[in-house]
């Protein structure tokens, strides 16, 4: 009776979803790439039409280029019990292919068996991308003219679609990701990729995943502290879907599920209109309702916000709540002007006294809410890239409005704001001393480091290595920072999926995943974080048990992340020389 | 000490109301009038360099052209107790006077006296003007190019200035308010104006005032339904104070008080974003807040509306609450919108789903608001100029929000549409039958007449003949209606005192007042409610006491003023006819 219900259930339920899922992710058709490739006679004398091998996850396989790749059919790999593990598999063909399906064996290792519901294939799509600026300096900077730049069509999209056509003469990369149970058995598991088309034999490649003993912890406990910017007004747009509506939230779930599992630890909120002066494709809006009345008085309405904040931490995203901004970009502030019916704006510095009317009484009736809703140790108020002297003032109302509140900050090292900052983040290649950090961490405060468009290398735009989302990570230990920051997971472009350069920085710079979709940059960052986490109980253990020799082992691979070490070319090497030590223990 | 108290009052604040009232109303210079004008050969002829006379109300004396004035220095006039009467006088000059003065003395007969203080004499002041359209048939339509129009000045703002400086060859007029007390003796009063100036000796011209034994009551006790639109929006933008704010009260309450003071009955509300769809300089915007919850529902704050209506009623206007409206111009009705945090519009026709989510839930809210202030019997929902079956959709909500909801309206006569109207304000020249009309006043329902930009006579545009003022509301008493409704006054242009022009119809529709000042028009328009009461006093006593032939000479009088009868030249010879029958009884 049980099976049969679940049966029923599932007949029902699979396809309406299945059906949910189709609706809001239909298949779409890429960009033409514009770019020079395998000429046609080349293509045409391939000694097989179509074919099959693995290949390397750290390489985006261009569209229309025949790779060229090592023999030998077989991809061995190494995970912890519950580590995701990633594999690419490359197709080519000379003729069109319709109907591309792939499958997975379970992978078995004597009676044990990892199904194969844990592992996800996906056809690796391609987005148009852009380029460094003309100096090689980064990506930062407006791009009004997209003609300007050399663009082209990269592999990054890892889409959930379950056919796929392709035309004659194309590249066809496979994902592969492996999540390991924790409960799995230790051992070498085996199993078979499978690539079937209308009209060709099923083609095969060989897995062999040893697992270890040891285990990673879920993602909820990991204590790498990841934070990635959510952009919820931007799924409401993409979607086209009521803002904070059942359906928007509906539409959020998965996006924001994939950030819980890469470990994310806080949610972005904002907290007045435009805290970055609408920077992005979909500007942050104010989660906040504030009223001045007739009389002058002021009254707020929490209701968005606290919708917001529940529904992430019912995905599982609560440990920390950014609060954006008191010292915003742009210095203007939004209220509903109770007088006009209309939504008004101060404009006013910090130390003005319009500036303090605006924060001095929010803060306090703000600092009431969060207590009442048992949030106010976790929720800080958080400062992006602004200058100390602003800062102080913004520290002075803050405190005077609750000498409790916690405040976070991004931006660089400057000693006199440091004292003040709960949750600091750095920009990459600044960093606070030795002893500072020491006290910070005995103080429960803590210390990360971010990229953004400044970077050259590494980082995560849609034509960055692959491996230098790994990098950074490994570069965030290496620092000694407890976590990492990007300020941008899913502030999509116009059309995401098809088109990732925007009018400002180089391409994929405000986005790490796609609607419905993971991407090559987000999985590479997830093996990171796990890397990271790994290196955390390895030198737990290391060191309660005091085996020095790996410690020093360990702490030797880790050193070497560090920006004097990184060239353009050589972050897959970094982290391939390091996992294999990692790996080892 | 009570004296001495009221002595240092008096010096206190005095000086400082009057110091505020100097703040609110500085001088101005007027704009030139380029119409030609008397030669200055002719002006320098002239037997006495300055020349005091009386002239007429009738007249907009051009500022330039010497006056033709019937010799003879005493001005007569008739008025009943407690009443308001006008007189004229011109000042003439081909030599620059400074620093003239009017001073008016005690009027006194025997030993009864009309204190000065109960006379305002005004400097006449001149406004730029236009024209009808160029066919003749009204002012209606829009006016983007001023160049168009053929321009001039002419006389109408009443200007409260103490000093006053002219230039050489310049008409000055001087307007007399004479407001009987109420309390004042039957008599023949007599005193004198008397205007001074720099270097000239005094010039002095005799008044001679009978006031009859009948009593005119308090104007909040008058039975005429008089209906003139506020716009409080246009006070807070002229005089650059935030909207409802004190300061912007107090700006209100001389305009208010001078309305009130002519008798108005209804407080003009707007419950919705620009009923008039923007028409005016200044748009009407809602007096309720409405906020769309997350969950669909609706919010309603009324503390604008709340604050306006107790203004209103606090300066004495207080029988009636038009509310604006269900049918607007435009159909987009605004609303706060919790999700966004902006303010949206929603876009639907009476009869459709939208309409009817944002309008019933409003009208149930609004019901029970109003009922519990004690304003639910004396508010009605108005709707302005709109066709029968848009209204038919509306009636139905609103009885469906409340059935005891009262409904107005403006607009041309539909037999169908009559029922639902508690207060129906026909257009000039539509009327309703006789039997129709004897059934709305047995059940105490109101039917007034409007004027507006279509009619070229009679009108109050700044260049109308002044007597049509006074012939509107007579015609409003011929044509039996219970009162008279002018969408506008004070909806003001950019520079009301200088230019009355507008971007649409005529110069002057939009006002009949200025900042801090009377106007000719509005003088001559409360001339005509004070004419109406006393028509209706004589009326109630003639029947009462069976006096036929008295009565039948009244509405000889009265009957007169229908549209047939006036031409564009003869409003001040009808109403001065039937005048002296009036002040004969």
């Amino acid at each position: 009776m049980k099976k049969l219900t679940y049966l029923i259930i599932t007949l029902i339920v699979f396809p309406f979803s299945l059906q949910a899922q189709n609706q809001l992710h239909p298949d779409y058709n890429e960009l033409t790439d514009t770019k020079p490739h395998t000429s046609p006679e080349v293509w045409k004398n391939q000694k097989l039409p179509v074919q099959l091998q693995w290949g390397s996850i750290d390489v985006r396989y261009p569209k229309h280029t025949i790779p060229v790749i090592p023999t030998g059919n077989k991809w061995t790999g190494k995970a912890w019990k519950g580590e995701r593990v990633n594999a690419q598999a490359v197709l080519w063909s000379n003729q069109p292919l319709k109907n591309i399906t792939l499958s997975v064996s379970d992978l078995r290792s004597g009676s044990s068996v990892i199904p194969s519901s844990k592992i996800t294939p996906s056809f690796v799509r391609y987005v148009m991308t852009d380029e460094l600026n003309k100096d090689g300096k980064g990506g930062c900077g407006h791009r009004p003219n997209k003609a300007d730049w050399d663009s082209s069509l990269v592999a990054d999209v890892l889409d959930a679609k379950m056919r796929h056509d392709i035309e004659s003469m194309t590249v066809q990369p496979v994902w592969l990701n492996i999540w390991v149970p924790s409960q799995a058995q230790a051992g070498k598991y085996q199993g078979t990729l499978t690539v079937s088309a209308d009209g060709i034999a099923p083609m095969e490649l060989k897995l062999e995943l040893t697992v270890s003993s040891r285990t990673l912890p879920e993602p909820k406990d990991w204590k790498f502290h990841l934070d990635l910017w959510q952009n919820p007004y931007a799924v409401a747009r993409y979607y086209n879907l009521p803002l904070w509506s059942k359906e928007h939230f509906d539409a959020m779930r998965p996006v924001m599920q994939r950030l819980a599992n890469a470990g994310q630890k806080v949610i972005t909120a904002s907290i007045m209109y435009k805290p970055w002066a609408g920077q992005t494709e979909d500007a942050f809006d104010s989660m906040v309702f504030r009223m001045k009345k007739l009389d002058g008085t002021w009254t707020y309405n929490y209701t968005v916000f606290d919708q917001w904040i529940e529904f992430m931490m019912s995905v599982g995203i609560d440990k920390q709540i950014n609060c954006f901004t008191l010292v915003p970009w742009e210095l203007k502030f939004d209220y509903f002007d109770q007088a006009t019916n209309r939504v008004l704006f101060v404009r006013a510095k910090p130390g003005e006294p319009d500036y303090d009317d605006y924060w001095f009484n929010f803060l306090k009736d703000f600092s009431r809410h969060l207590r009442e809703k048992g949030w106010f140790e976790r929720t800080t108020i958080s400062m992006d890239e602004r200058q100390p002297d602003m800062m102080r003032h913004a520290f002075e109302l803050i405190r005077r409005a609750d000498p409790e509140y916690k405040v976070s900050g991004q931006g660089n090292y400057y000693p006199e704001v440091e004292p003040f900052m709960y949750d600091f983040c750095l920009a990459y290649g600044q960093n606070v001393p030795d002893d500072v950090r020491e006290v910070r961490r005995k103080v429960g405060k803590i210390t990360t480091v971010y990229t953004c468009c400044t970077e050259p290398y590494p980082n995560v735009f849609t034509f960055s290595t692959p491996a230098e989302a790994t990098w950074t990570i490994w570069h965030a230990v290496a620092g000694n920072y407890d976590g990492y920051l990007r300020w941008a997971y899913n502030s999509w472009t116009k059309e995401p999926l098809l088109d990732s350069r925007f009018r400002t920085w180089a391409a994929g710079d405000c986005y790490l995943v796609y609607p419905g979709r993971s991407s090559i940059r987000m999985e590479r960052l997830v093996e990171g974080v796990q890397d990271a986490e790994k290196i955390r109980i390895l030198r737990e253990e290391f060191q309660s048990k005091g085996m020095k020799s790996q410690l020093r082992k360990l702490n030797s691979a880790v050193s070497k992340f560090m920006p004097e070490n990184l060239t353009k070319d050589n972050a897959a090497e970094m982290v391939n020389e390091a996992r294999k030590v990692l790996n080892n223990f």
